[in-house]
């Protein structure tokens, strides 16, 4: 499958990046400014442009699949996590439905399913991720919800703890998160699913497989 | 009806409680702290506690309709907008539906029908009125949506102008508004409808009455 990567610019969609091109699927870098452009131009890869902020329709011409991996980050303010991890998340979900997209991977966060109870800075953030959440089970796209816990630059370990729930909370790597998309895309036991991430005992390719 | 006033203690909220004391329904104030309930029980206005940032269920009871006329306002951060201009009004819809509310009126905003095409700086906040609206809308209540233009501490004229969409932009007092709300609410013709609204030349009483 072509797979357009949104926020492949990203920490995790550098990753994942990586993580396709080694996979049976294309990925197809979506980045905002045209110089982000080249890292992946140079690397073989395929780059479309398209700002979440904007109109984006043009990126998804010939997709098969897309990883919403994009977030507004920790250097801008709450305005943005509307405009990107809400709004930038539910436009993209919208597209895909118009273009008739297979599969739909959202990138989502560890405590997404009840913001309420989430710490006093995060709600926001939270309730973004909610909505994004929610927009996309109502989508009926065939779609997957990752919610990974806190996230740290250590390098993969490809083991993972995946559940609905995990009941606790951890970190992973974010190696380990972009691994897990892309192995995501072809599990049939993903399908219409959400599922928390950790860092765990089991071998990704036997995650879902039984 | 007794009705629900969210959002009592702000600048449209105060001049709701009046309008509805002088109406044939009865107002119920809900406020968020104690030292704004003086203001209310003198006036022989019944009130409620409630924080739009936590559970405000038991302001339910007793409760045939609801007018939500909350608002962050200008001085808290966008943090806040998502936390009480949308999912504040999203767990009071959501609260309304679950008590069998027979009315439910929402105030919103001008242009929150397209934020995409809101100033820069407004988008997160018409997002985020967008958001509140397109759930109310899909929850099934008998619902009213008002989107007033620019707001003004002006006296009230008890003139409007108001239809689904008035293509341009301009003001209204927050005494006006405040005076439709409470008109709207017997309004048959109003139910399951969204309005714009400034300042205009048509009598409130007149308005939606043919």
């Amino acid at each position: 499958m072509r797979v357009l990567v949104i926020g492949a610019n990203g920490k995790v969609g550098k990753l994942l990046i990586d993580k396709l091109k080694d996979s049976e699927h294309v990925p197809v870098a979506m980045v905002r400014d045209t110089n982000q452009v080249p890292q992946f131009e140079e690397a073989g890869v395929d780059t479309v442009l398209g700002d979440l902020e904007g109109d984006f329709t043009s990126a998804y011409y010939g997709v098969d699949a897309v990883i919403f991996a994009a977030g507004s980050g920790p250097h801008t303010g709450p305005d943005k996590t509307v405009l990107i991890d809400q709004e930038g998340a539910i436009k993209s979900i919208d597209l895909a439905r118009r273009f008739g997209v297979q599969r739909y991977i959202l990138l989502s966060s560890m405590g997404a399913d009840q913001p309420d109870a989430g710490p006093e800075g995060m709600k926001h953030y939270l309730f973004a991720k909610h909505r994004a959440d929610e927009h996309l089970r109502n989508s009926g796209l065939n779609y997957t919800i990752v919610r990974p816990g806190g996230l740290t630059n250590n390098p993969g370990t490809g083991k993972i703890s995946l559940d609905e729930k995990l009941h606790k909370f951890g970190n992973i790597s974010r190696e380990d998160v972009a691994e897990t998309l892309a192995y995501l895309l072809s599990v049939p036991r993903a399908e219409n699913e959400t599922f928390e991430i950790l860092e765990g005992d089991t071998q990704l390719e036997e995650v879902l497989a039984y």
